[in-house]
């Protein structure tokens, strides 16, 4: 079975699925570049429809805003595949950092994150092993709830 | 007609020009450092003259905003530049990460962000397509209004 | 005498030395991740243990704020020692981006950071040199001062 069929199985047994057209570009830019092994994506967010608005501490629950985080590395994983077609050019995700919209007073914002890191590591493995660093925000563009950056690497 | 003298050009349409002095380091730190076929920058900024200053929403209107970033802009390539001697060694711009200093209730900073982005894609055409992030800044160092994180690709 | 024992005689003529074990993660990630000559690595903080906690400009000053940023690079230091078992593979550290806790009205973060560059730049020589940028939070995860994000170079 191939790479990308097995991150399809893990994504199913937790009832997700890739995102068949991540949102487009909020400006003049473009939702990846490809240079000398590592990939460049846009903004992986928790979502610009309004499912997740405004701030963990304030509007957005920590348990909500776990969810938001997962939102939002589907995302990432959605702008991966669609980069790279598939999983299988031995993609790798060295890095990840968060920006999590917070209230004053919230600094939880690595427990928020665990939401998108640990769908990283579950589905895509080993190859989803990611070093961190985490931020608060007193406000993400357009409302938004977390917005992750991310360098993948991949196979040339 | 080579590569840099096209980039100059377009300048020129725009009646800009390269900064013939990329503001000094504001530290202990460097200008640029390559490595790889990257290129590292320290901060683009939208001046430290006190040209722009202060937060987009308060201070800063949405239109002075894009103007700010477009400063930026020409500030990142004032460095590339500088870095490379030119423009010719395949310059890329995978990714622009853009902080704008914003007032609590503004959350447009993708728009002011074009004001950098359509600078990149007029001025370097095809090389300049680059994925991007946006940030929202409660302050920025020396109330700049528009901070730019870049980093540059080149054939080494 | 091997770079490696340059770098501990150095730390030591300031009476510093590595952190014997880089506070392990605070969530579902990894330390450090290598890739093509690049290492990530996770947040680089002035510590967890609430020896610097809060703002610059509110409860740190800023000269307690420099010494917070030259512990965040002692932890850098140290997680760089760790993932590559010494500095002997031609470290190089290009960039550096430093997030610091900042009151309302504290906009001298490149001061803060200077903290941190100056520890790098006395302690790896030439090897040090890197380009910044600057970012001033509202607040960090776990009201940490300091919060450090580097690319580090080595060969492979």
């Amino acid at each position: 079975m191939s790479y990308t069929r097995e991150v399809f199985q893990r994504l199913q047994s937790l009832s997700l699925k890739l995102l068949s057209n991540p949102p487009p570009p909020a400006g003049a830019y473009f939702g990846f570049r490809l240079h000398a092994g590592f990939g460049f994506l846009a903004a992986q967010t928790s979502g610009y429809d309004g499912r997740f608005t405004g701030a963990v501490g304030n509007e957005i629950s920590l348990e909500q805003g776990k969810l938001a985080a997962q939102t939002a590395a589907l995302d990432a994983l959605s702008r991966i595949h669609q980069a790279l077609s598939g999983f299988d050019r031995r993609v790798g995700l060295p890095h990840v950092a968060g920006h999590v919209a917070s209230a004053p007073d919230f600094f939880e914002q690595p427990e928020v994150l665990n939401g998108a890191s640990r769908l990283f590591n579950f589905v895509l493995g080993e190859r989803g092993r990611h070093s961190r660093t985490a931020y608060a925000a007193p406000q993400l563009p357009k409302r938004i709830t977390i917005e992750l950056e991310i360098t993948f690497a991949y196979r040339r």
